[in-house]
């Protein structure tokens, strides 16, 4: 059983990959449910259908997030209102997220909406939120001191503002999800995918309970960095880094990571950097890290398995 | 100043002919709001939104309601999930909906939303909900004695299934909305426009205050039977009528409106009732009521005006 925690589109492309090389069923992914937001009355959960979506090949390939051949009436349509827009949802996105707000204001959880919308979509991996209790990542502006969601940040702003500090509301409150910390004890191998560390990655491990069930399976957890060279592929992963006082490299990811995960999987670019990783603790592995195809992600998930080996 | 009161597609064609000879300025709609219903989490009101779009034009012809042009992505992809579909929201649609939700969340009541949205949609007539306030239509299955909300009745049940009562939740503790007794004192006409006696008309005189204001007008007061030769043109009123021991007919109709309006006009195929309804103490004006087309509705309003003259 391989279990992995994951955010937005780094950790989808990664999934993908995986389920190449290792049969779905035994797959859980921890996702992060810190950016949920609700937009006129609809729970939006981007990380978790970004996962899904990618994984049922039905996702746009020029964005990585979103569906493929999406059509945007409701949205041009609330311009006759001066309706919230800057958050775009796609008329057959937004089915989602009726399906989904619907099935929790009848009573059913976040995880088994969630568990429905995979199925519907023929998945046959575990997809767990890290809560279904609402935990929200807040940014607050070094400019203003003020602190917005961050999808206001994220996507209202296009991460473009400074940041001071994030923190996440309801974190202390929250359970981790049926089956979330089972999974990560009972896994051969734990994941850490190619996530933002800090608001990917980060809202998971503040939900109590969870990093402590990591720590304890440090020599089977693996962490794949999001950092190449010094940059994020995308998403603001080395600006955030930056702003929040840590080194954006593999070698600050290594000192956010190091104390639940054994090994780090850089990208080739920063082979140089291997030393300074394993000086903070964690073995090195160098291989190729950018999925620029279906075989790349396969052979990412390939060496994540046999790093931990 | 013309104040009508107002249903859905009956009252939307009656309004789209008054606005044609009285200046939309003077003209204020209160509209039924008890069919209102929340799906997908979504706050839809299809009386308002039926008035909108017809008075905006937009209203597809063939059914009376809903956006002419409409898309269908998001209920088609509700497919997927086996979400709830027996409401159909086309995608542009869906952006009043979520506008609605929207405002109401940031704490508009439902006038203030409303008003946004008739401007939006360049519309000088003022439209007002009875109240800010729930008040839910509620449909007793004489078969089962079971209580199901107006729109599982009227769009699930395709209003097919007899029924042993209807009910207002919500309705002694609502408040007119801003406006509404103050349209009524102050109207040079009343209009009670065609729409179903029961759920359109019917739900605007339990909100407390109403039909005391109207009761008071009564001599200024002229309905419109929605009722033609014993059946409506349009819906359910007949054998809602029926189920609940009214006679479906103009005589019906005016024993149900005779203590707040003094006129009623009757369709020329119901002239041989004039006698009959007089006996029920309304003056009986004998008129083509059936809206054929833009020249018909505006006729049949400047026949409603002329009524209390």
């Amino acid at each position: 059983m391989i279990t992995c925690l994951a955010g937005g589109v780094g950790a989808a492309k990664f999934l993908s990959g995986l389920v190449q090389i290792v049969p779905p069923e035994e797959i859980t992914a921890v996702v992060n449910t810190g950016d949920d937001i609700v937009l006129h009355g609809l729970r939006v959960s981007p990380d978790l259908d970004t996962v899904t979506y990618t994984l049922a090949g039905a996702v746009n390939p020029d964005t990585g997030w979103g569906l493929a051949g999406e059509s945007w009436a409701a949205m041009e349509s609330l311009d006759r209102y001066s309706g919230q827009t800057w958050f775009r949802l796609g008329d057959r996105d937004l089915a989602t997220h009726m399906y989904r707000t619907q099935r929790l204001a009848e009573g059913a959880t976040l995880a088994e909406a969630t568990a429905e919308i995979t199925r519907a979509w023929g998945l046959a991996l575990r997809l767990l939120p890290m809560s279904n209790d609402r935990v929200e990542t807040n940014i607050t502006l070094r400019a203003t001191d003020s602190t917005i969601s961050f999808q206001e940040w994220f996507v209202g702003q296009r991460h473009a503002t400074a940041v001071s500090a994030v923190s996440f509301e309801g974190a202390a409150a929250a359970r981790p999800a049926p089956g979330v910390l089972e999974a990560i004890d009972t896994a051969d191998v734990v994941v850490v995918c190619p996530s933002n560390p800090i608001v990917s990655i980060g809202p998971l491990l503040e939900v109590p309970g969870l990093s402590d069930a990591l720590a304890a399976r440090r020599d089977r957890c693996v962490a794949i960095s999001p950092i190449i060279a010094g940059k994020a592929l995308k998403g603001p992963a080395d600006t955030l880094m930056t702003d929040l006082g840590h080194e954006p490299s593999v070698v600050g990811v290594a000192r956010l990571y190091a104390k639940f995960a054994s090994v780090l999987i850089v990208d080739d670019a920063d082979s140089g950097l291997s030393a300074a990783v394993e000086a903070e603790g964690m073995r090195c592995v160098v291989a190729p890290t950018v999925m620029t195809d279906a075989p790349a992600a396969a052979e990412l998930a390939r060496r994540a398995l046999a790093a931990t080996a």
